[in-house]
């Protein structure tokens, strides 16, 4: 597959047609406050979630899981463990796996976590501005929450991605607006999304990087992969956001809309560059 | 009690009115993912949750619950720790407990722990098919997320659940369509419900195992008690669904529909046989 | 700022605008039931939530975010290490920080942990009648969930918060109805709210304490940022109520009115003695 804005495009209803059919069991190793909405969301898209986070099962279910994701946000020291256990075992069986640096950079521990399993080569990272630049090491950052998005630090941060996929031979992905994925060579743009997903718990990134897993099962293009869920993700939440300006009634709106969406939503809506 | 299904349906409204007067007091020892849902669903059929479970809390706490859930989702250490601590205060008090056998089968810890809990009687174990026949000791299944509904496998898995039963002196229900629930000697198929529920995180079991800790309750026949809270929580979720389609808003008329259930839609829409 | 009912209502409209212009970081050490709602709640008063609850983590961030609250619903071993940590670095830095007594009086265990968190000066101490009667060692109380609201227990529980509030230098509240909020010297009763928040998980004042929390960033007054946060929380909650009388939609209307209180709604509503 090509890669122009066009061709990636084209492969939106393809990728979530895929998704829906193969049902993906996306293991999550999460944060406790996100957990039930990134379970709703996979849901949602037509996977199928497993939180399966402790040690000596978190490995093992590795090698059955479709994917795994991993969201350094409340790692106990259990979860730790259990989080090196999966991603060793994904990436040893080719289990395609996503690390979600939520929170990375002011925090020592999860911080030290993150490069260490930076080296277990994830299929995609994915996170703030400022947290991809502290997860590659690029100095500590501000610290999380997708309140970065300055043009300066986005700007160094879409430097910082390109530097970072070549040297895990991975996709990274980097929150917006515009939202960035590039694989170290080419990069996308998706100017999708609304702001009201920030005011969700799990809205902002930690669901969206399970979704990331979900569809990085239905083709070995990740650069494809995790445009597609992004551009899912953030189409149904502007979607969401047209009918509900408040966030109790978007939220339950955007699983609606994601559960709905529709061929031609991605058509007619995607923005990507 | 007899229990043909005609009793059967005649104990329902019975049973929820006793539920909703009584409030019972439900000590959930569950998964991260699912235990907000769960708590709500306890509070939306008239009972109160109580999340104890820790080591030295949780075993005397269940001397003072009504009724005590015990789901293997996330079981880390202390976890379970503390579960065996409250099955067996359960068991010596005489308090009614519940066994979720979620995702019971291909995962090692979590399945040695539920042949543990086992030996402590459970007032009810519930699960897939192929968590029942896991947590039997019958051969390793596939393994959970209500996904292994093949009519052979629920034949299989019924005739599992009448041995358990006996072997336990308890209550085991299998989720279906229909839903299977048996004492060793009885049986009782329940075919309400819609597919929805199990598109919402919790709602396939999770919920419903602290639905029948709660009405477990209110009689002493718990073969009664557990269609009870099997055909309350399916009524509702075939009323909601015919409202709204799609999960997100399903999931809130869910909560709302257990809240409002009349024994006149439970008269109406019971289908037990 | 004095402190009669009048210039206490005054301060509500400037008390909400104030955090939803500073938008404080609120580090939360809380329980898994309630984590995803009381998350939720944060953003829609104009906060941001950040669940920093392991060690080596929690007391240094307890040093960067603008309040911390810390609620023992499911205090695990190293949840309660990072509690200790992050209250200690909070009374030390001068952040606010809000001690949720959930559950305080029958539980052993997190029972002995409220009473040495109690020794690090929270600002504000929250609870139900009985559990800030334990918590201030006034005799093992019936313990928790709200249920306790007899006139008797709700009189000596506001003579105990009063000492307390003396004895801790802080404001301690005690939920209702109505809810009294003091300092020692001055109390403050708030007749808002609606029976509604005590059927969804953390309405009834996981939530709260965390709103709590944050609007004790916008001024030195305890008193009147904890009667500020009372208000503004319990007059959305009635205002939801209006519309939604079930618990599915009512929670979802009351993270809507949340967000978009207006200082009209507050000054008509607010009903202070």
């Amino acid at each position: 597959m090509s890669t122009t804005p066009t061709d990636l495009a084209a492969f939106l209803p393809q990728a979530l047609a895929q998704v829906r059919a193969r049902n993906p069991l996306v293991q999550c190793l999460t944060n406790t406050v996100v957990s039930n909405f990134t379970a709703n969301v996979l849901y949602a898209v037509g996977s199928t979630p497993a939180m399966v986070d402790i040690p000596d099962e978190a490995g093992p279910f590795a090698g059955i899981a479709s994917a795994v994701v991993i969201n350094l946000g409340t790692p106990h020291k259990e979860q730790r463990t259990a989080m090196v256990e999966a991603a060793r075992a994904a990436a040893s069986a080719g289990t395609p796996w996503v690390l979600d640096a939520f929170t990375i950079g002011p925090l020592p521990v999860r911080t030290a976590l993150a490069q260490q399993l930076l080296e277990l080569q994830p299929t995609v990272v994915r996170g703030t501005a400022s947290e991809i630049i502290a997860v590659a090491g690029d100095g500590a950052a501000a610290g999380g929450q997708d309140a970065d998005a300055s043009p300066e630090i986005l700007q160094a941060a879409q430097e910082t991605a390109r530097t970072l996929a070549r040297r895990t031979s991975g996709v990274i992905a980097v929150s917006g607006p515009p939202d960035f994925v590039t694989d170290g060579t080419r990069d996308s743009r998706i100017a999708n999304g609304d702001a009201l997903l920030t005011q969700v718990a799990g809205g902002g990134g930690g669901a969206l990087a399970a979704v990331m897993a979900a569809f990085a099962v239905v083709d070995e293009n990740r650069l494809a992969t995790t445009v597609a869920a992004v551009t899912v993700y953030s189409v149904a939440a502007e979607m969401a956001a047209r009918q509900h300006s408040r966030p109790g009634s978007f939220a339950v709106a955007f699983l609606d809309t994601l559960a709905a969406l529709t061929e031609q939503d991605l058509l007619e809506r995607a923005a990507l560059s």
